[in-house]
Order: C-alpha cells, then sequence, then structure tokens
C-alpha cells in the first residue's frame, strides 16, 4: 500500500499529491544524494542562536510533508547542466526557504487552518510568529543564495520574489471581481507558482554557466511546468475525484475563486448567466444548487474541456523546451514530470 | 514656528522626531542631492506593473513624514569613506525599503492603528495588503542591491535582514517575562533598530572600498548609535515630557514592555517588589497607582539614572569609533548625531 502524500499550492489547499507516483519518486531517486545535502543545509540553516521559536516553526512546516519539488527542480537543473561544483545545494535550500516563507505569509493572508494535512502555523502559534519566522526565512534565503557569489542567481531570485509578491498582492486585489480576464489570472498563478518554478531552473542553469540557449529552455521549462501545474490544480477543484484529489468539489466556487474555467464562462455568457455569476462570484450570495448550476454553465461553453486543453498545451510547452538540451536520463523524468502534471485530466 | 515632525521606532510608537533639530537637518542640507535621488529611486522601484495596490500602500507609508535617517546613514558613510560612483544611492533606496517592509510587517504584528501620526496601512486597508506588500518591498530591496555587484554589501544587508526579522522574534518570546536579561534586551534592541543602522553605515563604507579600519568604525559607529538611539526611546517612555516627547509615560509599563530600566529593576527587587512587577508585568494585573510604585521602584533602585548613564556610554561609543576616519564636516554632523540622540535624557 503506498503511504498518503500531500501537496500543497499557495492558497493553503492540500490535496493527494499529483507527483507522488513515478517522475517525482524517480526524481527524488536520481537527486538521492544532493537532497540529503540540501536537507542538511536546511536544518542547519533554520537555527537561530536567539529565538528559539524559529526552528519550532520552520520545524513544523519544513519537516512535514514537504516533498522538496521546487529545490529538486535546482538540483536537476544544474545536473543537467553539467555543473560540477557544490552550490546546487545552497541554491536549492535557497527555494526551498523562499517557498516556505511564502506558505507561512499565505497562511496568514488566508487565515488558513490546514496545510499538508496538519494545522498550521498561524493557528498552532500565532499570526505574529508566522509573519516573522516568514521574514527570517526570507532573509535567511537570500544570505544562502549570496554564498555561491553569482550575481546572476542572485538576480533571479529577487526578481522572481518579487514577482510572487505581487502576484499574491493582484490575487488580493482581484479577488471575486468577475471581469478578471485570462491575462490577469495568468499573472496571479505565474506569482503564486510558476514564477519559483522558473527560478529554480533557471538558476540551477546559470549557476552551471550553461549557454543561453539552455538557461532560456530551463525558464521556459520550469515556468511552463508551474502554469500547467496550477491551471491542472483549478481545474480539478470543478471536476476531481475528491477521493483522489483530497479536495472537494467547488470549493473555489464557495471561496469566489476567479480561476480560468470560470473566468471563461463569465466571458461567453449571457444577460442572464452574467447575473448568476455576478450573485454567486462578485456578491457571494449562493444558494443551494448554484455549484450545479456553475458546472452547468461551463460545461454549456465547453470551459472545462477547453482549460483542460490549454493546460495540456503548457505541459507541453516544458516538454518541447526541453529537447534542445541533450538527452539524459533526467532530462526524461522531467519530462515525463511535465506530463504527469496534467494526467489526471483525462 | 517649526513644524511638527514625527520619528516611528519599529514597535509602532509615535513621537516627535528626536532628530527634527540641527544634526538631522545638517545631514539632509549636506546630502540634499543624494537624497534627492534616493527619493526619485524609491519612488520608480515602488511601483509595480500588475498590482496598483502596492505603490498605494507604499506611498502612504513611504511618502508620509519619513525622515530617511537611515539611507542617510549609508549616503555619509559611502562620502565619508571617499565613495565616488552612484551606486550609493541604490543601497541608500535598499535601506529605506527594509526600513519600509519592516514597518508594515510590525504593525500587523503589533496590530498598531497609527504611525507618522497617521492611520497605519493594515487600518486603512488590511492584513493582507500590509504583509504582501512588505514582501514586495523587502524583494525590490534584495533586487535593488544586486545592482550595485558587491557580494560583500549583499551579504551584510541579507544578514542584518535576519538579525532583525530574529530580533522580533525573540521580542515576541520573551514579551511580558520578567525572567529577561539585559543580554536579550540587547539582542531585541538590536534587532529592532541597531541592525539596520550599522547595516546602513557598514555597507556605505563596504561600497567605497574603504579600508577595513574604517569599514569596522562605520559598523560601530551605526551599532553604538542604534542602542543609544533605543535606549533613549525607552527611558523617555518612562520620564520624557509628553508634550515633547509625544507619547503618554509609562505606555510601556501598561504594555507590559521588558525595557532596560525595567530589567534592572527586577535584578534588584526584594521578595515584595518582585511579587510587584510579576502581578503587574508577568501577569499584567494592573491598578491604579501601579506606575507611580514602578517609578518609585526603579528612582529606589536607581535605574532610570544607571539606564540614561548606559545610553549616553552608547553615544559616546558611536562617537569615538568616528576618530578613527578623517576629520570632515560630515564626521562632526555624525558626530553631533550620536551626541544629540540622549542629548533630551538630562
Amino acid at each position: 500500500m503506498q503511504a498518503t502524500r500531500f501537496v500543497e499550492t499557495n492558497d493553503g489547499r492540500v490535496g493527494l499529491d499529483q507527483f507522488a507516483s513515478r517522475p517525482h519518486d524517480a526524481l527524488a531517486a536520481a537527486l538521492q544524494q544532493e537532497l540529503d545535502a540540501v536537507n542538511t543545509l536546511i536544518n542547519e540553516k533554520m537555527s537561530s542562536r536567539h529565538a528559539p521559536r524559529i526552528p519550532e516553526v520552520t520545524a513544523h512546516l519544513v519537516g512535514a510533508g514537504g516533498k522538496r519539488l521546487r529545490p529538486m527542480l535546482t538540483l536537476a537543473a544544474a545536473k543537467l547542466c553539467g555543473y560540477a561544483g557544490g552550490y546546487h545545494i545552497h541554491l536549492a535550500a535557497t527555494v526551498e526557504f523562499i517557498h516556505t516563507a511564502t506558505l507561512l505569509h499565505d497562511d496568514v493572508v488566508d487565515e488558513s487552518k490546514q496545510r499538508r494535512g496538519r494545522p498550521t502555523a498561524n493557528l498552532l502559534w500565532d499570526n505574529q510568529s508566522s509573519v516573522l519566522v516568514g521574514d527570517y526565512l526570507f532573509a535567511r534565503a537570500f544570505q544562502l543564495m549570496v554564498e555561491p557569489g553569482n550575481l546572476r542567481v542572485l538576480d533571479i531570485l529577487a526578481g522572481a520574489s518579487s514577482t510572487i509578491a505581487e502576484g499574491e498582492v493582484l490575487q488580493l486585489t482581484v479577488a471575486q471581481d468577475i471581469k478578471t480576464s485570462e491575462e490577469t489570472y495568468l499573472q496571479v498563478i505565474r506569482g503564486k507558482t510558476a514564477a519559483l518554478f522558473s527560478a529554480a531552473t533557471q538558476s540551477g542553469a546559470v549557476l552551471a554557466e550553461a549557454p543561453e540557449e539552455h538557461v532560456e529552455a530551463l525558464f521556459t521549462y520550469g515556468d511552463a511546468l508551474g502554469v500547467a501545474f496550477q491551471m491542472a490544480d483549478d481545474l480539478l477543484d470543478y471536476g476531481g475525484d475528491s477521493a483522489q484529489t483530497g479536495k472537494n468539489v467547488g470549493d473555489d466556487f464557495r471561496e469566489r475563486k476567479l480561476t480560468l474555467p470560470v473566468i471563461r464562462a463569465i466571458a461567453a455568457a449571457d444577460d442572464t448567466e452574467r447575473a448568476f455569476w455576478e450573485r454567486t462570484i462578485g456578491r457571494g450570495k449562493q444558494a443551494e444548487g448554484d455549484l450545479e448550476q456553475a458546472l452547468a454553465l461551463m460545461d454549456k461553453h465547453g470551459t472545462l474541456e477547453s482549460t483542460r486543453k490549454t493546460a495540456h498545451d503548457w505541459s507541453q510547452k516544458a516538454r518541447d523546451a526541453l529537447t534542445v538540451l541533450p538527452e539524459s536520463d533526467l532530462r526524461t523524468i522531467l519530462s515525463d514530470l511535465a506530463a504527469y502534471v496534467v494526467s489526471r485530466l483525462t
């Protein structure tokens, strides 16, 4: 029997891990030694001489169920580009620290109560600790990334951090606004998911001093993987098997989130339908049967199907990007990973 | 008639500016041109292509009443060390962004309602915006500091950022604990105030490629200035003229803060006095007349006087540190500034 694994997105939802099967495990196996070194470094750097609350809160999040997908992307990118030094470990730990810091802050922003199947830090301690420990981890991430001494890597990761924060602010300000465009949606999910994926892969390639063509390919791979991943996640909210996804169908609808299938259904809506979306999402006046009606409208306009197609296109884009890199087992695993992300969207 | 000016410490209190008179104004006059360039850069970098909420929140805080003390310290340090390039502007803006980010987060953590005499961002918008815009500014700070391409500068500022967060977490966890030691108090105020002061001055010197002796001197100056500044602030809470300080005597006592005069009074307490502190600070059971009793105990053990003496010692330490640097008007102003910080503690 396979152990249950959890993955989280930045909006605090917990689901059965999309990556629990082969590609993610294959990646972990291929990078086992480096991954051990990353975990050791994380444990070392999350300590604090003066404030024991910091490692307590961090360990709660970092120790539990984190699958290290982002650091693995950094390690894989560096290795794919033939990196022979030791600083990809620092970079991978940096990426995980940035990720952990954003999770801590997101749980405060969203007032989340659960993450990775456990109570959130803001619930177990308080919002103050989550905000400040997040700040600490963010600062530690920057300290760590200074060590390799590569200014372009610093620029990439600092840029990603600002894109992440910008995406979160954008999500906050467009929440429940039924005029949200596809472009805005893409900007939000880039901030929420894809920016750190692409920074993880691109910075690994830059560290390895790969040719510009390979750096660009790995950026594109990370970006497209992140977009496909988040789109699939948003789509499964309306169609996934809750036993498999660990989520309830319609959570996003109840939380009035403007995800792609809804944005497209609103774009295609007639006046009556528009009034429905304005009432349920815009004003949050939801009644029995509204979720079924929302699903029927998405079905009528084919937006679940078209979103599935778009997610597959992004997955394909990620796989295509890899083809400029030399063939290797690692490249195959990364390609499989991109395929796997959308494989449940039948 | 002189305009009223405000200054804030990281714990969100607003008072009449200790620096409103000569040394701060002299510094601003000596650095006018650079300061204008810093303000222009700040306005440019706080913009966001996608999320207008970001410049709105930032402008509310950065635009209003900020006296740019920290960026001025960076500019002054670089100039004192003969820096002839243009990157001290970036560094100064970086320091102000880090400061602004910590203010936004501190106001969330402390649930503050006022800063610089105006409603806080968390009150005008919400906690979410303050957390996320703070994150954005922090990331922008790192992007900005990558530009000069000086890895040691990056290391100093990343290190200061982690000390700031660590100090804040420490303050949170020792709050209302009457066993708090002087050492812990020093650690807390280093995080809260002195770490960014010393990083501001030290990084300016490093950017200028000053000899190590000068770098160290400017670090010590910033550190000691910050410690003296915060100690004076904590002391004035128990003895300042509220018409002059804009604060009410005893705010820290009512908020059960372990500042130096209290820590020393507790260290000297007999059993009865200890029970008093345990009740009023430890358990927060305060009644009419308790503030007067606290003041009487601090007076009995001479802790207001000894704290005043310690603050003066730190101020002197700051001034002494400067003596290794070549004499100049700027050096004199910095020395005056250190003297001014404690000049109200008669």
